[in-house]
């Protein structure tokens, strides 16, 4: 029998979907508005934010409205608290990829450091993981969902392959010194972004398994 | 009449203030080491973080349960939905309070780069918007909540000029670079808790007037 709550949490379901590829969207056009040095692309990505920011609002009011109508049952209600969670994860890497698009802006003032390498490659991983953690959500694949979470330590290990790398750099060059620190900190909003999906992986496994995989204080 | 949920609704009230309490220890704490050049107690910062992540298990676990067995109104569904928020944002200052003591940790290793000055006032700033942020909470205090959200645009300010001054710091002195880049980023993880604090005063208004003022939408 259809209920008349499953028609909310459908609806529910694909504003987060296209939350979710307005945030991917964002990342993609800022990570190549960096490698191609487009001006352009990199305003584009500023002025996408705002239907970002617009659409979490809506998402919101959509879950507590949808919370209030039916009084929920348990599993309703846990994905109505993971919807909301994971609307919030979303908006952060709009959020993380306007902050790419502006040091992006800041290094196209000068001429290339040095081919771009690893950055592309971290952002491969990081969109790769951002598209997976959606995708998990929507097929409930817990086995998907651990997969993004692992992939975070790789992550990591390259923003901190970047971080020293470009503090040689400055070191050996202090004219780098400006286009080395935007670079870092790119690095670093791509680590974060990374990790919001994490967040998002980590919440697929709490709906459907009930447990918690959160700082693995319940162990892998 | 005291209803069943009241009980439930005032022991996550108190968990919740716990769990601030520990973030606010935890960024003096980790304001204090860099301040006072501290080793051990930038460790200390890093050793805390396992009670704020357990504490916002229990906390999102509380929330769906009572969610769950109460079938709560709207108003009292309005607080849950925020105490998750809220609760996420906490446990993220935590996080940035061990970024700031790892940094610190790093500054360490060389003698103090100049004497700090900004980024003690900065810091100021930031954690009184947590403070205030956790008391507009408790309180429900509309005014006291817009208060930190005006404050959020002085330690952007901060953000801003303390990142061209290292800039500065860097290129007059290649030995400088490491010490100037801690301290951007820093600079950098002060401004996210100080963006946690101010999504928490929004999640305030919100709750107390049921609108949102979230990426000033809403206007003032």
């Amino acid at each position: 029998m259809q209920r008349q709550i499953d028609l909310e949490l459908a609806q529910l379901k694909n504003a987060l979907l296209r939350m979710g590829s307005l945030a991917e969207q964002a990342i993609g056009l800022a990570v190549k508005a960096l490698v191609s040095r487009d001006a352009g692309m990199a305003g584009q990505v500023v002025g996408s934010d705002e239907a970002i920011n617009r659409l979490e609002v809506e998402i919101d009011e959509l879950c507590l409205r949808t919370m209030a109508r039916y009084q929920p049952e348990a599993r309703d209600l846990r994905f109505l608290a993971m919807a909301l969670k994971i609307n919030n994860d979303l908006e952060r890497m709009g959020d993380q990829a306007v902050n790419i698009a502006e040091r992006t802006s800041d290094l196209l003032k000068e001429p290339l450091l040095k081919p771009l390498i690893n950055i592309p490659r971290m952002a491969d991983i990081v969109q790769r993981m951002v598209h997976d953690s959606l995708d998990a959500f929507v097929r409930r694949d817990v086995e998907l969902a651990r997969q993004v979470c692992r992939q975070d330590d790789e992550v990591d290990r390259y923003d901190d392959q970047l971080f020293r790398e470009l503090l040689t750099y400055m070191m050996e060059d202090p004219k780098a010194i400006t286009r080395a620190v935007n670079l870092i900190l790119i690095s670093r909003h791509l680590e974060r972004i990374a990790d919001h999906a994490t967040n998002i992986a980590e919440d697929v496994v709490y709906l459907v398994q009930g447990k918690t995989i959160k700082h693995h204080l319940a162990g892998e």
